[in-house]
């Protein structure tokens, strides 16, 4: 066991405070990471508050890790010390399941998946997950990412969450040459979805509550940019999207979404709104259309984001802060005041 | 214009009783149609009642059509004196827009399908649309279906509605060989739910509430029958469907039918339950599930469905009532005594 400096959150609701935690020995086919740098994503902050009564205090936040390879296990066969890596939101999963076997790790049904931080290694020794706001972390090389030359670490890191939560359903659902697609709300995930779909060929609108941010939607890919405060927004709209991928989990108006797509449309939840989702059958019905929601993405699939990431020049807009400004940090995330990511320069830490 | 019998609904809610209608003069493109069976759908009992509030009265019911062709227009290629012939829930639609044009009538943009009774005739004289409870019905040849040797007319008619609103989901979302599909509820769609689904090389389940109708479910090409008012079945079905079909209208608890999806699997109402339907976004995110509806079916996948009944001994089983039965019929749909459509033999009428 080696300690390393973490930011902790002693328990619920109390600010995050300088520590130490223990990483496990490197063991077989393991892989040391000294973090370079960690991105702040909204769950994040809710863990912290212990919004979803999952616990794990104290508790070390940070599933959107990028760094460089300090040592590796015997038996790691992928990776050599140098190398530059990343580390999403699972550590493990069981497997052994079909999901599993199929690279959907984020899937499995075999015991699911071990997420970075507030979690238990429950595969092997039951340990505590902690994540990475801190200076170290040791993973299974099964769960690690290569992130391409070119694609800059602090930019790498939010695409491990933010990126591969917008990449997966565009390619789930088909975005490309052709398609029409939304994003509605534009923040984290918002501008990597807007980018990662104008770079798959897709022409993308941007659907935001008010127009302030629409020369960054342009800057960032979008061909349109419209306010759903305006109602004239749903007329001009309707019938128009092969795809629409909610980015927000404010609770919308599902029927008048909806309206919104073409014949076998899907509008795709990825936040998780406090409410259930609901729509009438009528709005579906009328146009064969689906409602669905993913998680993040596959290991196979994350890698894939990343280096169409690196191919195609796309990494997160991100604002590096110190450890030190993590608090108001926080503060901003909850008034959606970020272009677009916040990113934690882990050499402060 | 040619006075046919009929029976028709004076006004909401009143019992329907025997008249004449106007049935328009055979026009360039028209058939003429004796119709020797009509289905009794749902649908007609809930426009009866007026219960969605479209009026229409005197209103003449019935869109599960089946008969002979009487007459042709000089223009129709298609049909002759004496063909077997179907029409189904729509009798027109815009017939331009990309929805038409490829075929999925049933999803117009350019202004709707003309339902086959309660609507007008809107793309051409506005003339209300009156239904098959009558003896002759004329209809445009491209909303007229053949109905194949072999198939008896009084079992094909509900494949006109009931059958292609299963038929065309179970496609749509691949059901076949090596895909476990689930029909929640035994009755008139649910019945052939299950035939074509076992036809097409799906692994069959029922999901009804008790196990009353079991035999039959087995009989009818089920693999297995699950009671859902056993928890237990929840349990043992988890994370075990590619499709479910729910062919009930009454609400359910979307995220308890959600858990019995594999992944990517897809709940499809077929129903159109009073509320709207709702589930948490976590049912639908573990799994990158989906929630799903369908109309009927475009022309071309009717005459697909037809074709393919015929070619597998589908029909719907039926039992066939005289006209002057349909209201002792309505209370036996209404208490879902009927194994597993009412069928009126139209020379009664």
């Amino acid at each position: 066991m080696t300690a390393v400096p973490a930011f902790a959150a002693p328990a619920a609701g109390v600010p995050l405070e300088r520590t130490t935690i223990e990483r496990r020995p490197v063991g077989e086919n393991d892989v040391l990471i000294e973090i370079k740098y960690v991105g702040i994503c909204h769950t994040d902050i809710h863990h912290v508050r212990d919004d979803w009564g999952r616990g794990g205090f104290p508790l070390v936040p940070g599933h959107e890790i990028a760094g460089v390879v300090a040592e590796v296990g015997p038996g790691v066969t992928g990776y050599q010390v140098g190398d530059r890596v990343g580390v999403g939101c699972m550590v493990d999963s069981c497997r052994k399941c079909e999901n599993c076997r199929n690279g959907l790790e984020v899937y499995c049904t075999g015991g699911g998946l071990v997420a970075t931080y507030a979690d238990t290694m429950r595969y092997t020794d039951g340990a505590p997950t902690q994540g990475g706001y801190s200076t170290h972390i040791v993973v299974d090389e099964r769960f690690v990412l290569g992130i391409p030359e070119g694609l800059p670490l602090e930019q790498a890191a939010p695409l491990l969450c933010a990126g591969i939560t917008t990449y997966s359903p565009l390619r789930h659902w088909n975005a490309g040459p052709g398609k029409k697609v939304a994003v509605i709300g534009l923040g984290g995930l918002g501008h990597l979805g807007v980018k990662f779909a104008h770079a798959l060929g897709a022409e993308v609108t941007v659907l935001s509550q008010s127009l302030r941010k629409k020369d960054d939607g342009l800057r960032l890919g979008a061909d349109h940019y419209y306010a759903t405060s305006d109602p004239k927004t749903f007329e001009e709209l309707a019938g128009t999207f092969d795809l629409i991928l909610n980015t927000v989990s404010a609770s919308l108006d599902g029927d008048a979404f909806l309206s919104l797509l073409r014949i076998d449309g899907t509008m795709v939840y990825l936040g998780i709104p406090e409410k259930p989702v609901s729509a009438n059958v009528g709005s579906l019905m009328m146009g064969r259309k689906s409602i669905a929601s993913s998680g993040i993405g596959g290991i196979p699939e994350t890698q894939e984001m990343l280096d169409f990431a690196a191919a195609n020049g796309i990494g997160a807009d991100v604002e590096v802060i110190s450890a030190d400004e993590i608090e108001q940090a926080y503060d901003r995330v909850l008034r959606s005041d970020v272009r677009y990511r916040f990113v934690i320069d882990n050499s402060t830490i």
